[in-house]
């Protein structure tokens, strides 16, 4: 097992969105695989060339030269406005509790994950403790668990069979809303007592993906400023911890990781978080606005959601999930959640393997069901690709009849 | 042992240089604790201060959002132009074969360490890995090597030990120049056959504090942007590596550990280098200048070593390493080194805790020589601090006419 089979590499055989500045062609004829595998958020992207130069940074070749942001703070790596900044985005959006919480950056919300682990786990135990999550689980967790060998903590799948199976000390991953499937979720293994930990995976727990349902308050709850606004590149995530000690062993794992988190993407974090919670302090009183971030790329999402349903109910070779309306805080409306990825599900057979179908049919590269631990009948497809490859895939999309006469 | 003793953590009760700007004022009280464990390179910081805009890096907020530099390189996510410095820096200086080799970018050159010993090992040998480096040893790589606890590799001391009594597989991490000590080293195990493999830690390789024998040249070289530039705060480091398959498992670690490394300090890095090695094309048949990097920040750091004997010779309490002068192919002369820390080893008795006694009788925090895997006679001190530091250190250390009448 042991970090040699399924690795979690990115496909390097189709190389749309290849370079950082994908706004614009990806060839986009028929031989060209669109690559919708990752979820390499450039939907985004349209709106911050829109604000122009007001998240521009600028840094002087002299600055941010120190290891050491503050020394008083627990993560002595963070820089203060990037802590500020972050604390003031949750309470513009409203999706989690951080008064009194301790906030720990990271190199993207993959590192913070680790540093979780390594937090809720301690040397010497008479055997690693088993990390879980429900099937449908996010495809990285399995190596990104597994790749050094740990003695302290090892994947051991699915949450439902942990639930009915599995014995002793435990750690189960919440993903909520969910990567693959962009459901909203709860903690699957019960009546455990001590012998269970909780970290909660809120990537995508933001207005333009899901209905704010309440401010989330669990122990450790990680986010991600790729999923937020969209800033990939800048590989910057940040924990919210309610247990001092927690906070101090996880900020303990970063340091020894990466001796601290790149301050220049921190600054450029917080500047670009600023921009988007001013948008709505000078709004509070007027009409929503396209101009404010969360409703625009809502309003995005939501248009594609509307044609993607439209194509699949047209050709009836797949299903999607239903999502149902909820009450959002956010934006004092029942609205629906719209998913950075479409989850879709073959109807036709129990055996096929969608993912080769979709590849080897209309040339799109989806990842398999069977690397979210379910079914090949699955397959996950980003939706947060550019406009272009978006209507692309929808017109290859429409041309599938059937999975079998169409398969290879 | 595993994770739970010798924590790494920067020490937390002294507070000099405590944010990234600290250009200038620390309390020079005699009261204050004058931190120097660390090696914050603040001495290079006036330097680019000088530059003015020339290093500015502008970025705007629609800039460099993609996960994905590159899908043809191995290591996808590198900026072409952060590659393209890379090689070029290396080019001028000298210091390291670059043609027909791979460079993998890494969140500090602590990352890069890691991705190492993981592209060396496999899982299911029958025990870790032993991984070992001459005492006295960079005193992380116990911790970075020890703290997920792996069972692909673990942390075995001192090279010389293991060379006497040690079997097995095993990683030599050969330091060269030395931290702590400054010395030029070469691998320390011999005739082991297929036996051992080797990860050179170039960190200290650059003109400014040894004379650069030969363009190095070995399987797996690290660097750092903290160390060459001074540029901590950014987290860019890189390996030059001559093996494809090393290459891909060192890209695919840092896949896992962090899905990449940050666009905004990568491009940052490109720029600040590309100045730094535009003054060497632009000076390249006039006189050395005091405008280029390395002749400057020599200069400096000769006047730095030359300052410390004095104290030194003077007050007859320490030792210092003596460096022969050697023949640097960069500026063409015989120099001597001037390494970035200072080693003091007491003179007056076997027993003494150095790091003890300069915290209780000067208030000057170094590291202790067993941090290293050696006597508690011997202290790191930085000689990295910036100027009203460095200059308060030696006022404090002058003050000292003996270990044991000054210790507490």
């Amino acid at each position: 097992m042991c970090g040699t089979d399924s690795p979690a590499s990115i496909n390097k055989s189709s190389l749309p969105s290849a370079n950082g500045n994908d706004t614009g062609s990806p060839t986009c004829s028929p031989d060209h695989v669109l690559n919708l595998e990752q979820g390499d958020p450039a939907v985004f992207e349209s709106y911050w060339r829109k604000m122009g130069d007001r998240c521009t940074m600028v840094i002087s070749g002299s600055q941010l030269m120190s290891y050491i942001s503050d020394f008083t703070n627990i993560c002595w790596f963070m820089e203060p406005e990037f802590e500020e900044a972050v604390r003031r985005l949750h309470r513009v959006v409203g999706n989690a509790v951080v008064d009194d919480r301790y906030i720990v950056v990271g190199t993207g919300s993959t590192q913070l994950y680790q540093a979780a682990l390594y937090a809720l786990t301690s040397p010497g135990g008479p055997e690693p403790v088993s990390v879980v999550s429900a099937a449908p689980y996010y495809s990285s967790y399995p190596d990104e668990t597994d790749y050094l060998c740990s003695r302290l903590y090892k994947w051991a799948g699915d949450a439902y069979e942990f639930d009915k199976n599995g014995t002793g000390s435990y750690i189960e991953v919440v993903n909520s809303p969910n990567n693959p499937d962009g459901t909203l979720r709860e903690a699957v293994v019960k009546n455990r007592g001590d012998e269970g930990k909780l970290i909660h995976d809120l990537a995508y727990y933001w207005p333009q993906y899901t209905p704010i349902i309440r401010p989330a308050d669990h122990d450790i709850m990680t986010f991600t400023f790729s999923k937020s606004t969209g800033h990939a590149g800048s590989r910057i995530g940040w924990a919210v911890v309610k247990d001092k000690e927690i906070a101090r062993k996880m900020s303990k794992f970063i340091e020894m990781c990466t001796l601290g988190v790149s301050k220049d993407s921190q600054q450029r974090a917080a500047k670009i978080m600023g921009v988007l919670c001013g948008g709505y302090q000078n709004c509070k009183s007027a009409n929503k606005s396209d101009d404010l971030f969360f409703e625009h790329t809502r309003q995005i999402m939501a248009e594609r959601w509307e044609r993607l349903r439209q194509v699949v109910e047209r050709n009836q070779v797949f299903c999607l999930p239903k999502y149902p309306k909820q009450y959002c805080l956010f934006s004092g409306e029942l609205i629906e959640p719209h998913p950075g990825f479409a989850w879709l599900e073959a109807k036709e057979e129990e055996e096929i393997d969608s993912q080769k179908v979709l590849r080897g049919s209309i040339k799109v590269q989806g990842r398999t069901g069977r690397r979210f631990g379910v079914a090949e009948k699955y397959v996950r497809i980003s939706l947060l690709c550019n406009e272009e490859e978006f209507k692309e895939f929808l017109e290859r999309l429409s041309t599938i009849k059937s999975m079998t006469s169409n398969g290879h």
